[in-house]
């Protein structure tokens, strides 16, 4: 039975088919928090994204794609997402044991450009094909590819909706109009959480915002009334109010490795600040097994405690 | 039963099929004006186009999309026009409501190019789904990316026509060819009515043209004729003139916020000139809300005067 | 019943199905040359190419799209033909009243290029839905994008030509690789002919060439064959041997508005050349109605005495 | 019935479909050379590739696109090849009389451009449409534009297949990465002979290459291995081996006109080097009609007597 | 009966449908090494590739396609690769005497350009027709056309599990971001591997990686984690262990001609390091047939005897 605050959360998204929130709240009655909620997802699309060795020199067990499954389930995560290789590798043999996102879209660092445009790597078919509850997709606000990611994005979204899957959207601002600063500004951060909610995504992924404003015409809004954004908790309020006001879920991102003490006290401000959940991914799978239990539990417990 | 003015209106789109006729007339029949032909829309873009601190921050309850909507109907709007993500976030608990307006294109400012050209975010089909009466499209006259724009405006304004919706067409003169003054100019405005209206649309939203020509070919047809410009009543004239001598529904933005009075006067002349309504969007958000109905009431008071 | 030389006509498209031959036929049975396979059209798409203001200022009954097609109608030419949005506000009150064209692709005097490529603005579907005779397109030969006009209109082609409508190309050499006096080149202009056969036009439209050679290649040819191209009369002999020996029908432009004297003596020559008729745009509606009427009919007189 | 060698070349096509080797069959059974595997095919695409008058000026009676169909009966040719409009204006009066090729792509002399790419005029469904006996294609080799092209050509043969249609393919070496001689240099000739076969076409053509070579990778092969190259005869040799051993139907263009001795040795040159056969456009239609049947009856015995 | 290691083999393509693993099972049960798990693969697409002098004049009877399948037949290969024309030539004399993989897509050395990317010359209906037991693909991870190549792959790999198929990816980095020695560094070749796995091949086909790291992000990390790369046996190593740890099939190419002995060496090394075979072209078919059968025997007993 769905507990009321899923139910709750289940009721923002009135204009979707009962596939589509059944998906969704599999998701939420998966792991730890179940019910709460709350969300630790574990992401692994690091192999395609940075190459294999920088992805798991650090924790060589994780080179086979049953590691990364098999964390995410002993861990109590809701979901764990990849792109299509690695979870054609797992997906027959840990059928319905975690609900499993499909990443759709797929970029590597051996190609270079000024304007980033993942390659689509999946489709829908691949995603109901493998037993998914959800697809995954990134886009590059701010790259001047922006067209061709937002039409794939929409007639992804579209599709899945069709068939009752849910859409994760990462949403990283990166491209020629932004400074390299201007990728985590507030503003620029807010802007991103808000395309991805008017794209149709149901969960959206963005990274913990810097006190920093990138856009003059913004920085002159944020000054006239006074938004709060000295803290990561303001900060985070902020993101999460531009994406309808708190009505759809947003998670963030751990960005790179750091140490466990690091990652706590970000993960209790962005709960705090009322953030829906954690996406971790090298900061868990580049540790020692144990030591990434460890830490998503500990995670874990940050966002219990909160719901 | 639809009125004389509701009725006339409807008989110079004979060639549409019932199913778009009807949409039409239900946006017609809907609201303080219903039945007198006139319109006032409420189109919530902003948070897409600029960002949603820049267009909700100076009315905080704006970050949430029922806002909205309720501002909408409890202001006696003709209807409510809004991206997917917004109309997703409503469509289910307001069914029935309003008329709904999917704004199928949308831009960021984000991303910045000479050549504007908005990414396609929603479809027929989506209208459909969330029980929408009309779609809504955006087009840059004088960009580079004309054909683009056009051709896929073409698809959607077919398709939309096969399953009776109608469409509403947003023409921006914006891009290379253009100087600043120019997209405002009263020549390009009313050829931005004519491509529109060329181009299939049922209802045309420009801007409130100025006393400027832009194109040394028409300034010379323009003083050789004589055509009055001086007044914005005689250069609405000309606008509803340019897209088929007035047989098409052509209304107006109120463009940037400003105060009370200035929107007022200028949807008076509005309304003298012959123009069809007006589609106000941050002039009403941005208040606080008792100013916003008071506002569009005071709007649609002019208007049903006119009728 | 159709008229030996109406026959004669049809004979020439023997590879065509019946419902291309009796559109074809209807075209040619209408009118005051019905059944002289001469043809006077009129074609109002000034409005999305030049601006409504350039179009209709000299005349602004002509801002009314019911104005042209009566005009059409009441002096008797054989078709109407008109983008989408014109067609569209006239076809559902004027059913059956006189054999309407189509344009599918349009180009307006806001966006600039070198390499001009017209949008495609409309569908065969359309052309059957608003009961057209046929379909028209634009191509420019010499122009960059030649292959992308050339694919879309072989698509058109076929499409039309299978659910039994026949296209009219409008012919006009323009780009990058040619001069300004280069597009009236009469080796030029009997190319743009030539090309239009081949793709599979039905009815060819060109401008009257004029005694100049652009192309070195070409020259040599008419230098050594001693190709007369002295008078009009001699250069459209040419141009209609170049679509196949005179066993396509081409018909050509007024070009620019003139005086009726200039415009009778030009089609005289014309009609003596071998032309099978003329599409006289703004020399018809940018005149009084009843100057137009008498012209139209005057023009008419030319062909029918040839005929 | 068929002949012997008819049957032998059939037998290299052992993974067709019977409807495409029974199309075979018709071109390699009609005619003077008709069961002895040769081939002399006239080619009528220069209206739209050079113009109307480079084309037909010379000998005026080519404006009519009967006469060449006419031509090639009464010679006595295997097959007729032309673009959609030429054959459109015969295949109906003719049908049935000689073995017709659809050209499927055609360029014109008013566009120029450094990376050639032929646009695609016309439809497996034209070819069938018209009762066609095989599709056309040409292909520059070396063009910067070779997906395109290859892709396009891998479509149409696709679809011709399955629909019993074998493919002739124009493989004629040109773009930015070529030198002017390179185009007829023997290895790159041979190398575009080779990539034609590897594309799945049925019959090759390509240019008499000169004695030439153009890339310094090939020249060292040819020079290490001592493939002989003085004479035609020795690179028609070459040219056949290189399309599968001479287990593809190679033919050979005529290239510019020149007088019938110099044809007539060419031809006989390439009959002694294995070469299939001759496709003779210019050097047959330019010609006075007894002339071209005398000069084409002339080239059928020499390809008649090494058969 | 497939063996206990074809068994094992097999159970990590668990995600995909029985007939993708019967396929991948009907290639490992073939020649030589049937049931062993390894691979020796013919391939011939040089024709195509490099030209056809520079590919069979080494070895003349190579010209004929006959001579690859037969030799491959002989040698006792698992399997015979070559491009649509070579497949077509041999599919119907040849039915089900060896394994069939179609190449998909080609290159050639006519047209050079900074951003590979081979153009798609077959289909998935292609295979299936020709009775081919799986499909190739080359990609240049590190070209600026990356999202074309990978989407077109994407859509090809879907296509064809669906029919199953399984598919083999040739990941030959290459582009204006790469230096030419980073093509085989170990670093490079081992992320081509990750790529080819994560999307979706079931073989993968890398060149033997050189003792070099390309990328300074990934030298650090190989430093730091003190990656063996000394010998050939340790960097194939890693390449294995990149792909999945091992879980799925990477083959290695013999790269450019050279003598017995280097190439059997370099064999020896591979099997060492846990490589799962060899795809050898050129080595072997432009040596004579003798010489040739005798080394892919001997490349085979090498494999045989580490499995």
């Amino acid at each position: 039975m769905n507990s009321p605050r899923v139910k709750e959360i289940l009721s923002w998204y009135g204009s979707d088919n009962p596939g589509v929130r059944a998906n969704l709240a599999r998701i939420m009655n998966t792991g730890r928090l179940a019910g709460t909620g709350k969300f630790v997802i574990l992401p692994v699309d690091q192999g395609f994204e940075h190459g294999p060795a920088r992805s798991f020199a650090p924790n060589p067990p994780g080179y086979d794609p049953r590691y990364h499954i098999q964390l995410a389930v002993e861990a109590g995560c809701n979901a764990y997402a990849a792109p299509l290789g690695f979870l054609e590798a797992v997906a027959g043999d840990f059928a319905g044991e975690i609900p499993l996102i499909l990443k759709l879209n797929s970029s590597d660092s051996l190609t270079k450009g000024t304007e980033p445009c993942s390659a689509v790597t999946g489709s829908v078919g691949d995603a109901l094909r493998l037993g998914c509850a959800a697809i995954g997709f990134t886009i590059y606000p701010g790259s001047g590819l922006r067209n061709t990611q937002l039409e794939s994005l929409r007639a992804l979204v579209q599709s899945a909706k069709a068939v009752g899957l849910p859409t994760v959207v990462w949403s990283y601002p990166r491209g020629a109009g932004l400074s390299k600063d201007g990728e985590t500004a507030l503003d620029v951060v807010a802007y991103a959480a808000q395309i991805a909610a008017q794209m149709g995504a149901h969960v959206i992924k963005v990274k913990p915002p810097k006190d920093f404003l990138e856009q003059p015409e913004a920085k002159k809004v944020y000054d006239k009334y006074d938004i709060p954004s000295e803290t990561l908790r303001q900060r985070i309020q902020h993101v999460v109010q531009s994406a309808f006001n708190g009505r759809r879920i947003v998670i963030f991102s751990g960005g790179e490795a750091k140490d466990t003490e690091a990652v706590l006290a970000e993960v209790a401000e962005i709960a705090a600040g009322g953030g829906f959940g954690s996406i971790m991914g090298r900061n868990a799978f580049q540790r020692p097994r144990e030591e990434a239990l460890a830490l998503l539990r500990a995670v874990m417990e940050i966002y219990a405690k909160v719901s």
